[in-house]
């Protein structure tokens, strides 16, 4: 169908010369070491305008090849100014995260290998030294035995998988072959959280074709924490009204407050009636490796799932979760197709993990975690991890010193919720909002540091989370300084 | 809950000192460009047995850290010997991949920053860098005006998130919100694909509730397209028989054979039948940027959705498939779930691309490939698939030279399905099959190529897949006296 090549110019063929990889290499490594050295001298929050990094660049791929010179000119110029810097020790939004030395290290090298690891045969070792590596975090993070792992790459993936394996364990159903059945006496599905609960689980209920509507979001203590009693009571309802529960997802570290949900309750649930539990631990999961945290993992000898993102607290490069579940059968029947292509003969005795999860392509993010694990070892991560909940402390109680604010929920991590409210005014909840609104806005704005606010039972709450590896207890308190200093001034205007 | 912390080690934290990354830096650069230097002196498969990795690591992780240089000892002693090198120009396997240098410097830079793009104002330069950058692609692939681009991991992804909107966009169904509807006279959906489609397509069935069964599998032709009157015959007796058709896949570029399904003639039934048209060009869409290939293009104006996998053939590091959909808003509903936290100011005037997709974090992949794009410039990109069509096509002459092999199916792209079929003797299928085995598990075990195989309509068939950006004529021609060596002496035995 295709009969006439154009022509090919034989000098413009093969990749990149090494010797001109080698250079470009070197400077990049460069470059890196001068951005770390210099991450304070940068704005946090770019302060770029919507579409004025679009402006500057082409309309068009250029015809002709350009000099990595210009193209990283270019990068210099218009791409950092218009990044958000999520390295800066004083970014403290949403779950603060970081990159790290021997991760960066093992990007390069995963990058370079290009491998793709969907079957053992597709880079033996790349199979093994996940199996080995998620071994290792199952018992350093003090996880039950029995949890086989498997990296996927973020939480909500994770969850999805558990959520879809669970639903195919549902009995008298069989929805991988022939969907959801049509007829007024078939079980209509349902699961359940809290209304504290990740925004995947709504995302999740709506791929796997449960809908919205049938994920029900048990209400939370004033804690936080999902509230068991009322949990059971709507399982009991809905059997009564003909629901078929299924599955429950509850949350060590939850997205506003890091409230951290009865699991061990939650569990005898599940167990008394039969239902698959998920535990998202996403976040606080990683704190599970500190002996003083480890009690985080009772109850997890009831979870079928469990995911924990090493990329949010360990200071691993994004992407990587780790998603563990107890009976590998029931996920590879869910997933599970072998086209002809793929089929080996060394499948009967080896992992295939294309066949636990959704994509058939996968990294070899088990390297960059191999390297993190051994170079910080086992001491350096938990000394880091510490640290962080040492200084989260700190914040609170300078939050707590200072009469004019106050703390909005436990901070059982890093992560302080607490609001600008000022004793010597009364001020009804729009009004506390509007304040705080201002108040987060002026100390973004400066440039100097980055917090976000989240919603608790309708009150407008801020959140500082930190979890950065960089992030010393001068920024901590410099940081703080700022917010008293802007509220402060907000006041006298 | 968590009282009394840990003692800290002040001299155990931070990252790896600056120096310490610099030099690593520079040595790991090094190291990879030996690499590429050395990288046919590799095995292309490895030939370590189930376990032996395994067998070799550790049980648990280092309680304390290691020096790198140990780390990246035990790397190149346990870990190369187990890699399967995607990168050797003699890998022929699956569709053959490779890294570029670009890439991997983009790659680099984007592990150092490690920005997550799920909102603009997580990183306004990573979002309008994505959006121009699939603007770029759009034009270079010849893909029609009006379709927005997002890059996700892989294209199973891209295809389950195009079935999930196009599941939303069933009339009078409303799963989002309500889930699969339980009374007999809902409509019972079922979707189309050839029975050359990819097993992505056979998960999605799975995930989204549809069900195996209702994925019908149209008859390919003796050329291995979807069977156009088949397609249309199947849809009107589902119709009749209350079924609800809501989707149909088409590919360009199938997985065993590379085959194109009539685009346009699909295009014009689901408009007829009011059905999302999805087509994926993962592996074939590639050669779109070829002016001889831009054909391809026709009847993309009928899809709804597309996607592209330039870490197929375009030597962009795995991974990275871009989507592109023609109703943002009907993505966007499937997909919307914004809680508290993550609500920002901007939102009505930029991309959020968390929106659009199943992951919330997003890596900032935008950047490789406008690296990628800048280095090469389009003539190179065009140049070096062009040289790899025109080794494809060698590849095929030198197979239709020798009488004791058969080409099984026609090649448009740079793969080649044939088969040794020894001109003397007349062996049934069984028999055929097993020569075909031996002869590429000899030619395998040599560690000099790695091909693999499929079935064509139940005839065992060897593939050679190009599209290694080091893969040259020298290479091919000598893959080929290996087969047909290998071939020759199988007889002889």
């Amino acid at each position: 169908m295709f009969n006439e090549l154009g022509p090919i110019d034989r000098s413009n063929l093969g990749d990149m010369p090494v010797e001109e990889f080698r250079h470009h290499g070197h400077d990049f490594i460069d470059w890196i070491c001068d951005y770390f050295s210099e991450i304070e001298s940068y704005p946090v929050l770019s302060s770029s305008e919507p579409g004025a990094i679009k402006r500057r660049l082409p309309g068009a791929a250029p015809e002709k090849s350009m000099e990595m010179e210009k193209i990283f000119a270019d990068f210099i110029e218009i791409i950092i100014p218009g990044l958000t810097h999520w390295n800066h020790p004083n970014f403290y939004a949403y779950f603060s995260i970081s990159s790290s030395g021997p991760s960066i290290l093992g990007e390069l090298l995963i990058a370079a290998l290009n491998i793709n690891a969907m079957l053992w045969k597709t880079s033996p070792a790349a199979t093994e030294l996940e199996e080995t590596v998620l071994e290792w975090m199952r018992k350093l993070l003090h996880l039950p035995e029995g949890f086989l792992g498997m990296m996927v790459d973020f939480a909500s993936v994770a969850t999805l998988c558990a959520l879809i394996a669970a639903r195919e364990k549902v009995k008298d159903l069989n929805i991988r072959v022939k969907g959801f059945p049509r007829t007024e006496n078939a079980p209509s599905l349902c699961f359940y959280c809290s209304d504290q609960t990740h925004s995947s689980i709504d995302k999740a209920a709506i791929i796997i074709g449960v809908g919205l509507e049938n994920l029900r979001k048990i209400e939370s203590d004033k804690d936080f924490r999902m509230r068991t009693d009322l949990l059971e009571e709507r399982i009991k309802e809905d059997l009564k009204n003909g629901h078929k529960p299924f599955a429950v997802v509850a949350t060590i570290g939850t997205t506003s407050t890091t409230s951290i949900d009865p699991i061990p309750e939650i569990g005898k649930i599940c167990r008394k009636y039969n239902l698959w539990l998920h535990v998202d631990g996403a976040y606080g999961g990683n704190a599970s490796i500190l002996p003083e945290y480890s009690g985080l993992m009772d109850g997890l000898e009831y979870a079928d799932s469990y995911v924990i993102n090493p990329y949010k607290w360990m200071s691993m490069t994004i992407d990587g979760s780790l998603f563990y579940f107890r009976d590998p059968d029931f996920v590879e029947h869910a997933f599970s197709i072998v086209p002809e292509y793929l089929k080996t003969v060394e499948s009967q005795h080896v992992t295939d993990y294309m066949n636990y999860g959704i994509q058939l392509g996968r990294r070899f993010r088990a390297l960059k975690l191999w390297f993190l694990l051994q170079y910080f070892g086992r001491d350096g991560i938990v000394n880091r991890i510490r640290e962080t909940v040492r200084l989260g402390r700190l914040f609170q109680s300078l939050v707590e010193e200072n009469p004019d604010f106050e703390i909005m929920a436990p901070a059982p991590f890093s992560v302080v919720c607490f609001r600008f409210n000022p004793r010597n005014e009364t001020l009804d909840e729009a009004k506390l909002e509007k304040l705080n609104v201002r108040l987060m806005d002026e100390v973004n704005n400066t440039g100097k540091i980055f917090i976000e606010h989240t919603k608790l039972k309708g009150r407008y709450t801020l959140r500082f989370a930190i979890g950065n590896i960089r992030t010393a207890e001068r920024h901590i308190r410099s940081a703080w300084k700022l917010i008293a200093d802007c509220a402060e001034k907000l006041v006298h205007d």
